[in-house]
């Protein structure tokens, strides 16, 4: 890697960074920043498709000298925050505001393509590069990008997310599962209403549902591996209305979150299981809607070896083991249709006062932490082609 | 008791409740019904008096012997309801309804003071006529007429309410409870709110509220005289809105009816005990909102005893032994102060198409019922004050 | 009735009764005391039919004037209990004791054969005479007298029980359920057994037993009549064995009490249906294994009322409405079969320290009660061939 | 590492593990082989310290270059099981067998001894030997070595363990926690016993005992964070006796596995405070007894790294990223001292039918195993001396 062309590129990343800031766009609206990723791309002689719709972009730079097809991934969207910095390129979009750091995501893979552009006589192979749209809302703008044919040919993916909760200087992944499955199940128990002093001639739903609500603790504590993690949320219990009338229906909503799909089956079925019998044991009727969301995000083995090796030759920057998280990605599909590697790389700075988590209004990044990312791009790129070509 | 005279009262009778019938009143509204009671009573030369409000009138009639004072009450307000019958006494005022007899009930103890005026030469002692109102909404008009001086210098009071499950022809009642008190609590626990996927962060007030439910379902099970009839009914659980985010708050409401004072007590300390140690137990805080409305109707054992003989000298009627009922009647609180029996008067008849229950929008009665009443009341006045003359 | 005739029979009675106290026989051993009782009818001509076994008597008084057959019941076995009593007549068998009362019944049904069999022309119709074995333990030895014939011809059966929770002097009963029935239950759920540190490998059947216990409370809570008394406990919970071992197995095993075939009905099905669901909610299979006993005691109502007529004329004694009592009776039987009606004779005196309760080894009655319990079951036999002559 | 002087030890390394096999000792009586053992270091001039005890060996190897004390732990003692196996070093012992791989760990350790007995003017430093009895059962061995001295002047400690669930050619550990601690609770519900028939004058401890198995499952689900395995299982319920009998106490009796102490003390604490509020919410009472065993065995990160390229070095051996796994280990105690790693080397072979499971009465391990252990630690030791020479 070129560490002094990586350097030239910082400051219009940077400056692209802040534009994209005070012009944030929501899931699936990502029309304006389509435009400038395609603009900057077009300028740089990149290869572009449309994919699926006309929001996202791919483009495709192919080197000189023969090799595999290395895809790099940014997201686009921003959500519907109202932003509450006080600084210069704070989001001029009332109640929009990109809190999750995806303004830089986009402004890094830019560097990066702008660095592969200029560097196609050494290039060994292909790079895809995908600006996708709304991560922050299932079913996620990469379903979209890979019907639009964003891995035809693909190798390999890479992906990166800027990390406050990690301090500037440290990236960090796993190897197999990093980022929890979401799902999301509704219940309805239904039972038969009826005058709060005559339960005999009622079903009464809503003691059935706090029975379910206990029992589905159990999925937790007795049905998975204690050391496979995962999540059963019921967020929401809501039966009757009256105090002196038995309530004839009592609906639950909850939250499952796992790491395996066999894990996230499993959790599924004894949901439905536990609904349907504890329904019937106090004679009520139920369903269970069940919405599955973003799969658990799966690392390849081998690409995470080569993120822990790569990170140690990039400038200030160290790799370490991630514990898993909690929160879902979309990358997920990609991994699904390719190996890979995604990788949280550290943009928080005490010393700065960015400490504020993801989805905060007062939500930032330490930017030198798009150097690290852009070089992690570049240097994971080319080790890939390097040992393959 | 002189029948023929009685039967001579049924047609005004009749022609009162009807009049009633068609210009319903609702609770603590009876203004008309009032009037009409105090210009009959007046017409009668009963001694009035206002009591404590200008709603509902205390009469009394004094014999030229001397002997006990008997206390007679009517209850007059109506309900909420939209009349669905098609008949001509059917209700005048939109949306207002007799539909619980209380027309007939004050048309029955008119009844009762024309026929005791006209006989105030026979009457051993006096009789004192209660005309309440708001029996149907809670804290109920009896406790303002108590206050008003309605028992002053009574030493047993009467009631009767017109019943269509019991077919005209027989009346019933109980030595002892007759019917429920009705309580209604309302529990917040009070957890802390949190991320779906983050558990430990957070002390769910969903789990903590279904986990009470359950619980409470041990009042009835465990903790009362099985023979002792009780209802803990939760009737609304509401605990959290969204299906990600653990909730911070989980209300329940309830209704709680019993027939014994002791057992009212024993039940809303274990809601309140069982809610405040399970709230605990998950690391939560609680509330418990104890409402108390009419206390157990408890009829006295010897005044019921008159009651079985007595409806053996009324023509045309039975006296039965009656199970519990579960709903509750502002009567228990005149029992509270003196002796006295609370009779549900048979006012049913398969034959003529009375089938509907009380609260249903084409209730009526057999207006047969209505002489067997007014019968039951005089004869158990006459009764009394001829044992203690 | 001759109150002179039956004045003369205490002193017998009340040897008799002493007698048998001190030689109390356990259920279906009562040899000894069926001779007993057969010599003495034999002496009084009684004519004598042996049944079904050789335990226990059947007998027939023939009156000399036409009219119906009213058959009289004793029950004479005694308890395992060792008698601590220290009088005269206590027990001389160790660890056998006359601890309920039946040694009195039969030396009442003695003196009742005796009055009827010196008044034969003045007896309309025939007198039964039913002295059974085995009231104590299921399936209890009313079920093999009815085999054996001993209400072959009857119209209308009575039976008593000295009841030292009622003082002396007071006799009291109900019309309808005055005992509850009796029935067990043993339930087993069938988990998969596993290492505590690998519980997703197993079935938890002590989660699932648990869970079971606390869904059973609602059997009582919400599915039956708040007005109908029912009592359904779980006496024992033995699941597993070692800490560290997730059990196979759970046992429950309990106990159902009630006062009405329908309600008995519903809570075995209940009882049943909440097994074999929540068991299959957890994933485990279940079995319940439910016995009857004895059914609810029900008298008929019209003897009842007999009942509280009659008592009035029986010297020293008024009758009183019972309350419902959860101990069970084999009594029941007969009233399946004929009408009929079974009261509580007041034994206890507080004055006389006579208030032990039933099944306690220091019982004894007040022996007044069976001067009062024999005129209560002349007059009630006199008062319905009077009625049916 | 001399592999060629390695190498040469193995004869002797499976000799005698096949000596230990034939006579295993239990826990705490491992005095045959802690003599066993004794003379073989004496042999090669080792020192020996005696410790606390007379159970267990503490060797020193002093190195004639300078540097760090590096400590290298066995464990000595066999189980409570009759060896089922037919080869020809099978236990000679009834009942006692060496089924977890003990046996091989003190013959790696004694050839690790002879190594570096030979090497002395290569040494760097200082070797500690511990060789530990009685790893099997609570309180462990290791505690009473650490007080004997064991870890005086040590810098890094590591261990290993033959493992069968990994295949020979493998091992694996992990940075930060390895092993789970493991605890055990026994809890009892002191409720009033009483009637089956009479639940309101009892206090029923077998419907608070089962609430609380529920509510206990919370502990999992609710409290801890999902990324932190946890277990609590309890094994066992026994509650009450007759099915007929409100059960007095109700007894609970399960496990506890984690891998934070944070962790171990929270879920302690949510224990004790479920129970006390539990039974105080039925009005019961509770005690909690809770037995700490061993605690989570914790890797020193910088150690598992070093095992990570160390292994690299062994031939045929490759390391791995190990899950964490739920058994407990003694090895944590001087990890709670010192920094170190423990690690997992593979002896499990399909091929040659090496298949049972640690503690299985067919237990045996594929001897090549040995060769890797011994390799990894002698090259464990030099790699930590070189680094801080």
């Amino acid at each position: 890697m070129e560490e002094e062309l990586l350097r030239e590129l910082l400051p219009a990343m940077v400056e692209r960074r802040r534009h994209l800031h005070r012009h944030p766009e929501l899931s699936f609206m990502e029309k304006e920043t389509t435009a400038f990723v395609r603009r900057i791309l077009e300028e740089l002689g990149v290869e572009l498709s449309s994919g699926k719709g006309d929001i996202g972009v791919i483009g495709t730079i192919i080197g000189e000298l023969p090799g595999k097809t290395v895809a790099l991934r940014a997201d686009m969207d921003a959500l519907p925050l109202q932003d509450e910095k006080s600084c210069e390129y704070a989001s001029q979009v009332p109640g929009v505001m990109h809190a999750c750091g995806h303004d830089g995501h986009t402004a890094i893979l830019l560097a990066v393509a702008e660095y592969f552009s200029r560097q196609k006589e050494k290039l060994q192979g292909t790079i895809r590069l995908i600006f996708q749209p709304a991560e922050e809302v299932c079913p996620g703008g990469a379903v979209s990008m890979i019907e639009g044919g964003a891995l035809e040919g693909v190798d390999v993916i890479y992906g990166i997310h800027l990390w406050t909760p990690i301090p500037v200087g440290t990236a960090a992944s796993a190897p197999g599962p990093l980022m929890a499955s979401t799902d999301e199940f509704f219940i309805e128990v239904h039972g038969k209403g009826g005058h709060g002093g005559m339960p005999h001639m009622a079903v009464d739903s809503v003691v059935a549902g706090a029975a379910l609500v206990l029992q589905l603790q159990s999925v937790v504590s007795r049905s998975i591996d204690p050391l496979d993690p995962v999540v059963v949320t019921i967020g929401s219990i809501q039966g009757g209305a009256a105090q002196n009338v038995i309530a004839e229906r009592c609906r639950l909503a909850g939250t499952v979150r796992c790491f395996r799909e066999e894990t996230r089956s499993i959790i599924r079925g004894k949901i439905e299981t536990l609904t349907e019998h504890t329904a019937q044991a106090y004679g009520a009727n139920s369903s269970v809607e069940y919405m599955t969301g973003y799969p658990s995000l799966i690392n390849d083995q081998n690409e995470f070896k080569r993120f822990l090796l790569t990170a140690m030759e990039v400038p200030n920057l160290k790799g370490e083991l991630s514990a898993q998280i909690m929160p879902a990605e979309d990358f997920a599909y990609y991994l699904q249709e390719v190996p890979g590697c995604f990788i949280l790389v550290g943009a928080g700075n005490e010393d700065k006062g960015i400490v504020y988590p993801h989805h905060h209004p007062k939500f930032d990044i330490d930017e030198d932490a798009m150097l690290h990312a852009a070089g992690l791009m570049i240097k994971m790129a080319e080790s890939y082609q390097l040992e393959h070509a």
